[in-house]
Formats: C-alpha cells, sequence, structure tokens
C-alpha cells in the first residue's frame, strides 16, 4: 500500500493528465505505471522527474538499453525493488536477453565486492589514475 | 596507507608473481595497480578476484566497456574512491568519453535519486513487472 | 515473521514491562508497536534502545517534527521498510502533512542524486566550506 | 583533482554562464562552488541539476533551513564528503548553530542504528502504520 | 517470484547437478535451497560463485560461526532479506544463541549509528591509528 | 577538518573529563581519540555514545575480538575511513592477525557479492529459513 493514494489518470487534473499522456507517447503503451500515479499526488515533482527521466534516459552517446542497464545496476546495489522491477522490466522491451542480465548482475556483484575489499585495506589510488588536467 | 604492506613484483613469491604476470599480459601493460599489490598479502584472495575479474570482465554478452560503465555505476553509488578511479581510467581506456562519462554519471545519479522517490512512497510493483514462469 | 517471538505485555517480565509502560505515558498511547516487543527479547537491548530515542527524540534545539523527518530521510536513504512506516506514521501524528511529505522526499531524491554526482565526478571541497578553528 | 577540468566563469560559454549567473544571484554571493564549474563541463546536466535545486530548495511547505537539515541528513548516511561540507555550510549561513547540528547528527546516528535493528530482526509492520487509502 | 526460472535438480544439466551434489555434500543436506536454483540459470555464475563461498567460508583463522556472524553483520546493514533469513538460518545450524544475536544486531546497530556520528563531524582519523610499514 | 572544534582533556568541563577519565581506564590507555574530544563538543552525546558502546562492546555471550570484526564489517560496507582505522586498531590489539584480518575483509566481500545476486534476481526466501515461532 503507498504512503498516499495513487491518482487515475481518469481522474486527474488537467496538468497531470497531461504529463501522463506524455509518458504513454513517449514510450508508445497505453498505460501508466504506480510510479507516476503516486508522484502525481505532488504535480510539480511528476512534472519535474518525468522531465528528467526523458533528458536523461533518450538516446545520446549512449543507447538507451545501456542506460538501463546502469539504471538496474544503481537500484540492485540499493535494492529497491520497485526499481529493478521496472527497469528490468523496460530493459527486456528494449531487447535485454537472460544472458546479458546474467552478465551484468555478475558484474555488479562483484564491483560491490571489490568496492570493500578496497575500502576495507584503505588502498591507495595509483597515481596513473588521477586525471592531470594542468 | 593502505592496512598492509604492500607486495611489490621483485618481492613477490612465485604464486604471486604468477597472478601479477597474468594480470599484465591479459592488459596488455608493465606494471600492477596497488589493489592487486595489496591483495597479495593473503594470496588466496589475489588468485581468487583475479580469477573472478577475469571471467566477471572478459567480452561475452556485454561489451566490455558497458561492463566498465557498470562498474563505474556501482562504484559511485557505493563511494569507493579507489574503485571510481581505477575504473574511470579503465573505461577512458577502452574509449569512454568525457560526453559518455556525463550520461553515465547522470543516470546514476537520476537512479539514486527516483530509488528513494520509489522507497519512501513504498509504490507497489506494477503486477506487468513481475516475470510469470509458470 | 520476526526472527524471534515478540513478547507481549501481559506475558513481559517486570522489567520489560516498565519500559513498555513508559513508552505508552511518553507517546500517550495504549499500545506498544512491534519493534519494542521484539527488542524485549533482549532487554538490556530494550532499555538502551528506548533510553537512546526518548533523549534523542525530545523537544530541543529542533522541534520533534523536524526530528521525525530527519528519521524519514535516513530510513528512506536506507529503505528500511518498517522504519519509513513508522516514523511516517509519526510525523503524521505530529502534523506532517501530504505536501510536507511530498517537500521531504523531493529533497531526499535530490541529495541522493546530487550526492553522486559529486562521488562520481571526485569534486575537490571548495576551501570557503572548510571550517576554520584556529 | 576531479575527473573532469572545471570551467570558470570567464571562460564559461554563454549558456553556462547564464546558469552561473542565476546561482550568484539566486544565493545572493559572488562565486561559484566547484559542484557547479564540475557540471559546466555537460551543460544540459547544469542547467537540468539546478533547476532541481532551485525548484526543490526553494521556501515551500517546508522552510529552507530544514530542507538543508533534510540534505545533510542524506549526504551523512551516504557519506558523500563534499556534500556534507556544501550543506552544513549552507545551513549554518542560514542560521544552523552548533547544539542544531548535534541534536541532527545525534537523529541521523539514531536512525541508522534502529533501521538495522528493523532489518535484522525482520520486524513486521504493525497495521496501525499502514495507510488506508480506501 | 524471482527475475528467472528456478533450475531444479532434476531438470539440471550435468555441470549444474555436479555443483547442487557438491553443495548438499559439502553442507551435509539433501536439498539445495533457492539462490543456487536461481544461479544455476547462468551455470559459469553457479561455478564460480560456489567455489568463492566454498573456499571464504571454510575454517580457516577465523572459525566458520563467526564467519557467519559478519555475514549477517554486512546482509543487515545492506538489507537483503534473503541473505539475512539464510545466514541466520545457517549460523544458528552452527550453534548461534539468541543471546550472541542479540549481541550481534547490537553491535551492527551501533557501528551504524556510530559510522554517521564520524561522518558527519568529519573526524580526521588519529595518527595511532594508521598503520607505519616502513 | 573536523566540523567542530575538539575538546581536549585539559579544557574540559567535568562532566566531559569524567567521561575522558572512564574511557582511559576502562580501555587501559593514556590518551583519548578524536571521536570522544569531537562528541564532547555536545555533553549529552558524548555520555549517551560512550554508555552505549561501553555496554554493547563489553564481553558477553560474544568474545570482545568478535565483536571488533563485526564493527569492521559494518565500517567496510558503509565506508567509514575514520571508523575503519579506528577499529581495525583496535582489534588488532586485541589480538587479530593479518590472516584473520584477510578472512574477514574476504567475507566482507563475498557478502556484499551474494547480496547483490539476491537483490537483483529478487530470490524468494525458502520456507525453511523463515523461523517458526507458533
Amino acid at each position: 500500500m503507498a504512503m498516499v493514494k495513487m491518482i487515475e489518470h481518469a481522474a486527474a487534473a488537467p496538468e497531470v493528465r497531461a504529463v501522463f499522456d506524455d509518458i504513454m507517447a513517449t514510450r508508445k503503451t497505453d498505460w501508466v505505471n504506480n510510479f507516476w500515479k503516486v508522484l502525481a499526488t505532488h504535480p510539480p515533482t511528476l512534472r519535474r522527474i518525468w522531465d528528467n527521466a526523458k533528458q536523461v534516459m533518450a538516446p545520446g552517446a549512449l543507447d538507451p538499453l545501456v542506460k538501463e542497464m546502469i539504471y538496474i545496476a544503481v537500484s540492485v546495489t540499493n535494492n529497491c525493488e520497485y526499481c529493478i522491477h521496472s527497469h528490468t522490466a523496460a530493459a527486456r522491451a528494449k531487447g535485454m536477453t537472460d544472458l546479458q542480465l546474467a552478465e551484468l548482475l555478475a558484474v555488479v556483484g562483484l564491483a560491490n565486492e571489490t568496492n570493500r575489499l578496497a575500502n576495507g585495506y584503505r588502498i591507495p589510488v595509483d597515481p596513473q589514475f588521477v586525471p592531470d588536467h594542468r
């Protein structure tokens, strides 16, 4: 049960409905997922987060599937159940295979492990890795 | 200052030197970074972690640059300074541009934000996102 | 299902019952929530954590509602389901509105995002921000 | 050393300079901190994050000092050194006393502790805490 | 519902069945838990993670029960529900009492608290704590 | 540089000096580390945290070295530099060897890895692991 009552399309104020419609048009779907129905309870947040997501997740120097996999990597590290489900579904819709998911999660696991080995041993950064902007 | 005294190649026991040599051969470099010099203080860990990294980071269903970017996404989320530096350098050596780094970090930032909106509002997972394995 | 069997008031030893009674008196309620019933399985922890909570959450230089909102900010960042529910309920009982909750979660989300931008780019701290205690 | 070379005001392109000028005007200061000079290397991120921060941190149902303290609570939980310094300085500029900082950090510490007690014991959420939106 | 369809022993390929059999023989049990049935969908990960776990969790300079308690401490800090349940069960099977669990969680809670006090106040490391390897 | 000016023994008020003296007596040392000198800026927090630490870290069902190693496991997972240094030094003073540290960090690393595999695949908890308190 969400902390607030979700807003459905039929009951939405015009400013909310405009965002819902843009989400469906951008994604070429005919439904809006719960994340947006919850944010709709605070329209400035709905508008702001959607504008952010639309800009950040658009094709650019990285392709959209790579962006979805990066999103999954963060969500798995933080253990956000909602986000793991929604972005794994999104990545699959963009073509991610079970094998790619397996490799993605293997990297996420390994990185979480070596992060702690580096932390625990307080390993000093090699000078070769430090950018030189002079 | 690391928690333990790092092992240099010249002073390494044969089992350690074998791993160091494999690292340099695999990466086509002539030096070994501090991470491995620290793990070399416990040879079973050095061998184990290197075998893991070699297997997980090899080309597969995901290309090595994508794997490095996933590694960065995790390391940034956890704020592991050593890992951020070493894997950003590795990604750049594999061709990552400043623009790709900017897009990668934008996704990492956004995912960390929306993870908390989903957490805080306790948003229920849409049934459409749940895999059906029947 | 909790890891241990919760202790109910009627079955509680005197040292546990004394804490339960103080919780209800302090909060002006007639029930004790599961958190304390679980801690009651180890009375020294029950006593210690209650004494801490009572001292830390009391009115002081910050008012109790602000303290509850800080508690929520931490719990959302860590994704502690129990704590998010219990402290959101507590904040609402102290007067937090839906609009305040929306603004709170917006700040929590943004902070989690910019934390990672600062981490990922390894942004150096401006000297103007460093306290000078000479 | 940041991952990218920071952009100074004098060398900034007009779109960057416009954001820098708005930051200084909004904050009534005559300098721009490193966070923005780094983001300026990717102007769409600079513009986007500044627009977000300006909207989210503006006075609203919560006052700006409370918002800064929530920001600190998140940054301390995540251990983002840059963010802890910049937002503690910002909160002090808005009037936060040493005593308020001490109480804030005491709540942050306690919440991080009880989050783990709730996690570790897998404490079930009391039905009284679950919102009822029927 | 897991992200992938779990592999049961009867339907497993020989390379998977070999790992399942080694897990049961090593643990002296007649069943395999879900963690391995899920990893079995990617046999190289199944083999790799099992080899890691077998090596790392074996008796050594630390006894197996201490290792299980360290595992719980990490899993509670990260709030991994599956891992908390599986490793608490494993620790109990190795003799952990309710009192030991209570003391373990008390330390985990306190450490999470003082970690944030140290972070928030940016406490400088005492020179006496820094190892000297000259 | 800490956020506040540390309090030295010679300049401490009686209530602070009493805690400092108890710390030194309990630990059989002749100095107080920075953590306590910083907390001394808010005497109620100094007293409260010291009382907690003294109670939680005392010998009990777990021995003090095991408690220190659990403390390290949490601090490494959270990447608290101060705490990693102070508790690794404390564990060494209680007899922890380099080999034990290596095994401890190996478990911490592995747990952080498998936590994410369990998260990412949303592995359902086996009924055998759930405590039955009926």
